[in-house]
């Protein structure tokens, strides 16, 4: 099973592909999408549908997996990600494929272990899961954490837990 | 100028295009796409853009216009709201044409003359700005006001106001 892991984000947004079989975990590809912050949000949005929409098209994972989203501190940030993720997510279902849901919490839980592990321990642990891979960039690193965790789920669901 | 005016959201999407020739405004078509509040979140994001790329390529706008958004008491109904919003946003961008983002406050006073106006007031003006025209529901008539204030905003800079 091809996961896509998103790390949604208007300024740059994570992706990372990732080879799942049953618990066994193989690195693919990762990177990052960066938009200029002096286009229009319009543009913006589409620059980012448009790299998602052809990664789907040469990849053509199975699946997607994107964390869940919530207000934060600063309501200006949030919306600028919810905005992105929208725009990502109807990617996803433009070219077939499912996306799972997974909070923060579970994704840190699922790769360090424990839910409340600093941003630092999941990246590091994201390297030790799959050893030797070059990973672009913090965003990258996040969106393969979130591909990882839906293949745990999904391992474990195949095995009825 | 064609102007498509879109009032996102997540379960109704209300659209409204306008002929605006100077200071004259001609009705040309209104609606509202729905989706359905069982399908999956990347479903009705892709429902929704898909609606409203066909619209887009039906009928050849030259632009758009959209309010602005903030996050309101309701963090939740403020992040499906975003959500909608990127789509769309996105595939007006992907269509070619530029969207112009209204705070709600000058919607108001471009179509009512007050920016504390009432809906209701807003709704009752857009009826009376374009005599005998039926209108799908309330979400398209925040469309074709939000098309109206980009009417009215364009004129103004045309005459370099």
């Amino acid at each position: 099973m091809k996961i896509l892991g998103l790390d949604p984000g208007l300024g740059t947004t994570g992706w990372g592909l990732v080879e799942a079989d049953g618990n066994r975990l193989r690195h693919l590809a990762n990177g990052q999408v960066k938009t200029d912050a002096k286009e229009a949000l319009p543009q913006r949005l589409s620059h980012l549908a448009l790299q998602i929409d052809a990664l789907i098209k040469d990849h053509d994972p199975d699946c997607a997996a994107v964390e869940e989203i919530f207000v934060n501190k600063n309501p200006q940030s949030t919306l600028k990600l919810a905005q992105a993720r929208g725009a990502l997510l109807a990617v996803c279902a433009q070219g077939g494929i499912e996306v799972g849901e997974y909070a923060a919490r579970l994704v840190k839980k699922s790769v360090v272990g424990v839910g409340n592990a600093e941003k630092r321990q999941v990246h590091d642990m994201v390297k030790v899961l799959m050893p030797g891979i070059k990973i672009a960039g913090s965003d990258a690193a996040d969106a393969l954490a979130v591909a990882i965790t839906h293949a745990h789920h999904a391992a474990s669901r195949a095995r009825g837990l």
